[in-house]
């Protein structure tokens, strides 16, 4: 293949990204290369707000082709939560060519190097970006997110996880150098001397299985630090939620190609309805990596079963916020307020349990009752949420019928305290919209604990009444042990209280965001700063991204010769 | 505790081999503070080789006694190869008396940070480094290895491969910065900004599982990756070989108590005669992580079923050289001479089989057929240990019955070229010296391959013949891919060959000796520069050392907060 982008463009072009990323991993103070803000967008090559709903509308009811080796047949059948029929169609792989057509090109992908790889990655990454409004789109009707939503959190954030995921492989593969002269002194007689070689070789097939909720944030840093390892990776999307992998895929299998390597390094593997192709896949011996986000029953299963591969998994958790006392009560509410009611819950991060001690807690405005705390919390979402065009924005749509299922069967878990309602959306009639419910439970027992110590995914939250802040610490632990968490939130102006739930998030392995009553939510993580997910926790066995997330992915072969 | 040692005090005399230690695993470049050469210690605190005679002599027959909690039983029962009853006992531990002990002292390590974690970790390498004398014995009438290999392999070698975990455990910690100031820019209004602290925190108590052959050069890297990263560690000896380690647990328990550290930090784990402890810890819960050297059944036993710990195994291979050309045939053959050799062939690095074409190879001393160059080969390895006393110091006893049997067995498996054979040792009579033992094989045959696919562990090699070069690198190929390999030795004058070779063990994840014919033997790797398996095949799914080998023995904790 002749290359219409040399190596050496692609450094030029990327390298100072590259270095500003490395740079935000050792500081991680703020930083990214990924606007946030959609008018950012429409220059420089970048589709515009209506370039990127122009090209989103000419995808839908089309086959997308991405000219892979083995396609067997053409699958499809996404139905957007706000109720348009998707209809697009994606190639359905035989595997038993499309395995081994994408190990074809790992030899020159290896012997590329770690810098090529990681600047062809950004290259693919900048691609993306300059199409985030189409993504945008295509994350919001497949997620249901609200389109600001699945504009940040799917385009520039996701990027950005993806960007961290590069700088980090990129970092772990040039820890060793590609040569290394060795002399050894032997006192009088001569040195014994070799030359050595060390090559960063990947494993062999990646697999990124994707969900349903955040396909590209979720699924980018498996991909690009597999990508960016040595690896080809194979991605299987939800079968909700195919469109913005399978464009992903589209652009780095042309940027691949436009790079002068196989395209056939990444590949898309959907599915047919009910099919179950990801544990066909992840049973496949040439797998030998699997990034994977979803439930903890299959995530345990992946763990279990795919021997061959390494397997990096986030699962779900039961994440607890603790609420011993606060010097500020408005903001307290309205950032939980703020937290319960994004995407409708619907985040991995979203926090479910939150503990309140049965006397009540000590505030700037006052002693204030569990009963109060509740209620006021309560208002506080219903406030928030009370003008059904501000609503819809952060609410976004259910993304499926299993989490509308569990809120209509929350009000028979507790006492409500905060009842669900409907909201309309006057562009998508047909969208499930729904604001959260709170429900009230007794910690002390044991019914109420068998409620939530479960992990109830979507716009349910419960207010969960403990004798005391030192029991809710014991809970907390319990419910990180036992459990597992992606975050923990807790509010208190003691500092021995502090140090107290700090003790139990760093013994038991948990995020810990404390006192946030701003424009931060303990939902939210920001790449090259904030870890998601700890990996030390039942809730995810990795954290993104850090050292291990990357380190093996790849081995170091090392060829060493006298002289 | 009072701290007789401060940290401060400790990061003034550690820190700048650390800083070089950092440097050399950069640079790959030959490097070692540990000096190999006998006469190198008595000064400066350390014991001569009479001293060290002398403190080993005092051991035996006593307790060893490390006072630690939960001790329930004394055990012991060692007997040297060169036929000593060392007659020393050891704790036996009540594990639940012993693991919640060794868990009281962790808080204390993670707050102390990565920096005195490390220096602390560079004491206990210093104060074994000063008794190396007395380790040298321990380890020869544990393992049977020669004095010289004895002192080197078991003293500085393996005091490098510690400290070289240990500057990995601490690059790898100190990625993430201690604290953050996070400002995110908010347009008009006023940035968020959150101050974010992060913490490396163990994963619980590690558990290293020693092996017969090399106690301190295998068990050290585990040890102190984990106890560098904050875990406390549980070491669990050989029951042939527990001394070396067991004096490792003595000096590490008086650093850490000295340092003002609980000791139960580290503790050891002796067992009873066939008690088979190892399987018992490696699934208690309170075990999260494991290091393993030895047999590949226990290796993948501890794989599938120790769910609960991060699992780091150093199993058995068919180490392989494929033998096409040479321009130094002599140079060849006496440096297969003596790896094939040295500690009889008792190395998880020895070659096993060797790969020669049937029609023989071209060599600076003109074609050489099959037959010669397993005739010249047996005649140099013969000439090399044809002097009893040089033979025995190279040779060492054989490590166990097992080793002996195999040996005995050998001559049934085929064509015998060289032929075992005994060696007497004055000092030692008791001990059981052979030389090694290379039988033919045609490795077109079945039943011939039914043999060499199998590791035989000891001093036996086969002369395996194929039918040309290229079957010789398809043979590699599948070894490596089938049963593993520890290393791979190639001899070629031809680059094409040499670039073929490359590849097969670059593709099939292998480390690869060119050409040795001189002193840099295949069996033999450096700490700071060569990598010690890959981590990529079947024997092992660990290298000594690279950043896999530690990033996982630890998670980041994130505490963030506003302002």
């Amino acid at each position: 293949m002749v290359a219409e982008l040399t190596a050496h463009q692609l450094v030029e072009k990327h390298r100072p990204v590259l270095d500003q990323a490395l740079e935000a991993i050792r500081t991680r103070a703020y930083w990214s290369p990924h606007p946030e803000h959609p008018k950012a967008y429409g220059e420089h090559g970048s589709l515009s707000a209506a370039e990127g709903k122009s090209a989103f509308d000419a995808l839908l009811g089309t086959r997308l082709d991405l000219a892979q080796p083995g396609t067997d047949d053409w699958v499809g059948g996404e139905t957007s939560p706000y109720g348009i029929e998707l209809g697009v169609t994606y190639p359905h792989p035989d595997l038993d060519v499309l395995l081994p057509a994408m190990r074809a090109g790992t030899r020159a992908w290896r012997d590329a190097g770690a810098e090529t790889r990681a600047v062809v990655c950004l290259e693919i990454l900048a691609r993306i970006s300059a199409r985030t409004h189409e993504f945008a789109h295509a994350v919001m009707h497949t997620s249901g997110q609200a389109f600001m939503m699945a504009f940040q959190a799917g385009g520039p954030h996701a990027q950005d996880r993806g960007l961290e995921a590069v700088a980090y492989a990129y970092a772990e593969q040039v820890r060793t150098p590609d040569t290394a002269e060795w002399t050894k002194p032997q006192g009088k007689r001569d040195p014994l001397a070799l030359t050595k070689r060390f090559t960063p070789v990947g494993r062999g097939v990646a697999l990124v299985i994707g969900c349903n909720t955040f396909p590209t944030w979720n699924g980018y840093p498996g991909l690009f630090a597999s990508l960016a390892t040595g690896n080809a990776v194979l991605v299987k999307p939800h079968p909700r939620a195919v469109l913005p992998l399978a464009l992903t895929v589209q652009v780095a299998r042309e940027v691949l190609a436009d790079a002068g390597f196989d395209p056939n390094l990444v590949a898309l593997a959907a599915e047919r309805p009910g099919e179950g192709i990801a544990k066909t896949l992840a049973l496949r011996p040439e797998i030998k990596i699997i990034d994977y986000t979803g439930s903890t029953a299959f995530g345990d299963w992946l763990e279990t079963h795919a021997r061959q591969a390494q397997v990096y998994t986030e699962k779900a958790g039961v994440n607890t916020v603790v609420v011993d006392s606060t010097d500020d009560y408005t903001g307290m509410l309205s950032n939980l307020a703020f937290s319960l009611s994004l995407y409708s819950g619907q985040m991995c991060t979203t926090p479910q349990n939150l503990l309140i001690p049965r006397d009540g807690i000590t505030t700037d405005a006052g002693p204030k009752s569990y009963e109060e705390v509740v209620a006021d919390l309560s208002a506080s979402v219903a406030g928030l949420l009370g003008d059904d065009a501000r609503a819809g924005g952060l609410l976004g749509a259910l993304v499926n019928p299993d989490v509308r299922a569990r809120l209509e069967a929350a009000p028979g878990l507790g006492e409500v305290a905060l009842a669900s309602r409907e909201i309309s959306n006057p562009e998508f009639p047909d969208a499930v919209v729904r604001t959260p419910v709170i429900v009230k439970l007794d910690g002390a027992k044991p019914d109420a604990e068998a409620v939530y110590l479960e992990e109830c995914f979507g716009p349910v939250s419960f207010a969960v009444a403990v004798d005391s802040a030192a029991d809710a610490l014991e809970l907390l632990r319990r419910t990180v042990r036992d459990k597992g968490v992606m975050t923990v939130g807790a509010y208190t102006t003691s500092d021995e209280f502090a140090e107290a739930v700090e003790e139990v998030c760093l013994e038991e392995c948990a995020q810990l965001s404390l006192n946030l009553t701003g424009g931060v939510y303990v939902n939210q993580t920001a790449a090259f700063s904030d870890f998601h997910g700890s990996g030390g926790n039942p809730a995810a066995n990795a954290a993104l991204c850090d050292g291990a997330f990357v380190a093996n992915r790849f081995r170091v072969v090392e060829v060493r010769r006298e002289g």
